[in-house]
C-alpha cells in the first residue's frame, strides 16, 4: 500500500476548494492540491478513525456519478475485513415519539460508557420532507459536540434501495474508522424499516403511552419486527399511563408467535427528557447480544443479511434496467391502461413487456 | 365465435382418454373425438357454467407447457370481460384450528342462500407436504357433493409467485362460470398470504382460543392483515376460553394502526364442528363489502391488486429469466460465497452478475 504523506491524508475537499478559489496561486500547485485522494488513501484515512475522511468516503457512497461509485466501491472492498464488529440498532417511532432527544440522550450514555457511537438514517423521503430526519445536527444537541459521535443525515436521492445501500454501506465504512455502535434512523411511517431491520443486530421501537391515537402514524407490521419497545415520556403524571401501555404492549407481543431468533420483545418504559431509564435500554441490548452470540442466531443473521442484500442489489439493478428501457417505458403505461380495463391478464401483460425488453436488449 | 356442436362441449379429457384406449375404434373418430376444445369453445362452456369444462381450462391453466399456457391465456382473455363480480375471500389458519370444517360449515350455509362456491387455494409447498390442503376433497365432506360449489386443490408445482398466478387466473375462470363467492384457502405458515392477501376482497384468520401455544404456527405479520378473526371451537366447556381469547384479540387489535381500509377488523367466536355463529361470519363479511363499496375502497384495491400483479408477473418473469441465463448460474455460487467471506461488497457482486447476465444476453 503506498504511503502518502500525512498532510495529503488531511486536505479535504472543502479545504482545496478554498485554495482553490486564491486567483493568484501557481497553477501547477493547485492542480496537486485539488488531487483527490487514492481509494489506499481513503482506506488508510478511515483506519486510523479520521472524521473527515470518513465523511468524504460517506460522500462518495452517497454519489449517483459513475466514478464515483468505482472509488467507494474500492474503498468498501479494501474496509470490509475491517468490518462487521460494531452493534448494529435500528430505531424507530413516530415523529413526536421523541425519537432525537431519545438517541441524544440514548448516545451519550453510550459515549460516557468509552463507546465511539456512530448515528446514522434511512429515508427515502427526505427530499420531501426536508430536515425531518436528521437534516439539522442540532437536533441531537449532545451528541453532535462529541468527538466520539458521528452524525450523517440520511442519503437523500434515489429510491429506497439505493439509499438503503448507501447506507449499509456507510455502516461499514464506519465499523472500520472503528465505531463499535451504529444506530440506523427510520421515521417508522415508510417502507424503509424492513430494510433497516435488514441491516441491524438489534430493532428498537419507541412508542408513547395513549389511547391508540398515537399509533396512527406507525406502519403496519413494524411491531411485530420490534426486538424492544420503549415507552417514552414515562415521567410526572404520565407514568401510570406509561406504565399501563408498556402491559398493553406485552400483552400484546404475546400474542405474536415467537421471533425466529428465540428471543422474547422486551417492552421498557423511560423519559428521555429526564434521563430515566437509559441504562436499562442499553442493557436490554446486551442482554440480547449474549442471547443470540450464544444460540448462534447473531451469526446466522448476519450472514442472511449479506446474502439478502446482495440479491436485493441484484433485483434493484434488475429492475432498474428493466424499467429504464426505452422500448419498455414506451409502452409500459398503455399496457397497465389494458389491464385495469380488463383487456389483457397481468400475465400477458408482464410477457408482452418482457419480450419487447429482450428483443430491444438483443438489437444493442 | 363458433358454435360447436353440444356433443363437443360436453366431451372432457377424461372421457376421450377412455375412449382412446378403445382398441377397434376408427383411427378417424378417434382422432376427431380426441380433438382439444378451441379457445372459444372453452369460453363458451365456461360461460354456459360447465365444470368439467371449467375444470380441465383449470388444468391448462396450471399446465407448465408453453402450448397449454397459449390456450390458457387466450380462454383467460375471453373471461376477463364476464369476471370481477364475485366476493373474493381469503382464509387462513393453522393446521389444526379446524380450516376445513369451518370451509365447509361455511361454504354450505352459502350454498342454502342460493350463492355459487369456488374454494380454491394456494400452497406452493404442496409437493412437501402432500393432501395437506385441499388434496383430499372429502376433507369438505358435505360441500364436495354440492353441484353449486367447485372445489379446487392447489396447483402443486412452481414458485410462490407461479402458483399465485395461477389461483388467481382460477379465479378468472370461476367468476365467468358463474361463481359469486370464491375462497383462496391457505395454510398460514408460509409465504402464501402476502400473495392471498393481494388477490381477495376480504382477509379472514381463523384461531384457537389458548395460551398462546397454539399461535406458533402463524407467522408473523398475519394478524395484521385479518379484516376478520374468528375463534373457533367456541363451544361447550371451550365457549369462556374462546370468549376471553376474542377479547384479547379484540384489544391487540386497537394496538395496530387502523387500516387503509377504513374498515376495523372484526373478532367473533363460532363452532365449525356444532354450526354455531356461522351466519353471523358471512354477515361480517357483508358488512365490510357494503361498508367498502360506499367509501370507494372495493374499486380502489381491485384496480391496485391488478397492477400489483401485473408488476409482480413482471418481476417474477425477470427474476427468472436471470436466474435461469446460464453465465448467471454458473457464477452465482461462487459470488455469494465471496459476498459471506466479506471480499466483495453485495452491491459489487449484483453489478458483476448483472454484467454477465447483459453480456450473455448480447451474444444471443
Amino acid at each position: 500500500m503506498e504511503h502518502p504523506e500525512n498532510d495529503d491524508l488531511y486536505r479535504g475537499l472543502k479545504v482545496n476548494k478554498g485554495v482553490a478559489d486564491v486567483p493568484t496561486v501557481n497553477p501547477y500547485l493547485k492542480k496537486k492540491q485539488r488531487r483527490e485522494f487514492t481509494p489506499s488513501e481513503f482506506v488508510e484515512g478511515i483506519l486510523k478513525g479520521n472524521i473527515t475522511i470518513l465523511s468524504q468516503a460517506v460522500t462518495l457512497v452517497e454519489s449517483s456519478k459513475y466514478e464515483h461509485q468505482q472509488v467507494a466501491q474500492e474503498i468498501i472492498e479494501k474496509c470490509l475485513p475491517h468490518a462487521g464488529k460494531s452493534v448494529r440498532i435500528g430505531i424507530t417511532g413516530v415523529p413526536g415519539a421523541g425519537k432525537s432527544t431519545s438517541i441524544d440522550v440514548f448516545g451519550m450514555h453510550l459515549i460516557k460508557e468509552g463507546r465511539k457511537l456512530a448515528v446514522l438514517a434511512i429515508d427515502p423521503s427526505s427530499e420531501r420532507s426536508k430536515g425531518s430526519i436528521l437534516g439539522d445536527k442540532t437536533r441531537m444537541e449532545a451528541l453532535s459536540r462529541e468527538k466520539d459521535a458521528f452524525i450523517r443525515p440520511s442519503p437523500s436521492a434515489g429510491s429506497l434501495g439505493g439509499v438503503a445501500r448507501k447506507t449499509r454501506e456507510t455502516i461499514v465504512l464506519c465499523e472500520a474508522a472503528g465505531f463499535d455502535t451504529v444506530f440506523v434512523e427510520t421515521v417508522g411511517v415508510g417502507q424503509s424499516e424492513t430494510a433497516v431491520h435488514s441491516m441491524v443486530d438489534f430493532f428498537l421501537l419507541i412508542q408513547l403511552a395513549g389511547t391508540g391515537d398515537e399509533l396512527q402514524g406507525i406502519k403496519r407490521g413494524i411491531m411485530e419486527m420490534a426486538d424492544g419497545i420503549i415507552i417514552n415520556k414515562a415521567d410526572g403524571d404520565n407514568i401510570d399511563k406509561a406504565k399501563l401501555a408498556a402491559t398493553q404492549f406485552k400483552n400484546a407481543l404475546h400474542l405474536f408467535p415467537p421471533a425466529e431468533s428465540g428471543w422474547f420483545p422486551k417492552v421498557l418504559t423511560y423519559s428521555g427528557y429526564y434521563n430515566i431509564g437509559i441504562k436499562e435500554i442499553w442493557d436490554m441490548v446486551g442482554e440480547y447480544m449474549e442471547f443470540t452470540k450464544k444460540n448462534g442466531y447473531f451469526n446466522y443473521k448476519r450472514n442472511e443479511q449479506a446474502k439478502y442484500w446482495m440479491y436485493e442489489s441484484i433485483n434493484d439493478t434488475l429492475r432498474e434496467t428493466f424499467y429504464h428501457n426505452p422500448a419498455v417505458e414506451g409502452m409500459l403505461g398503455q399496457t397497465e391502461q389494458q389491464v385495469l380495463n380488463n383487456e389483457i391478464s397481468s400475465f400477458v401483460a408482464a410477457k408482452r413487456m418482457m419480450d419487447l425488453f429482450l428483443e430491444n436488449l438483443s438489437k444493442k
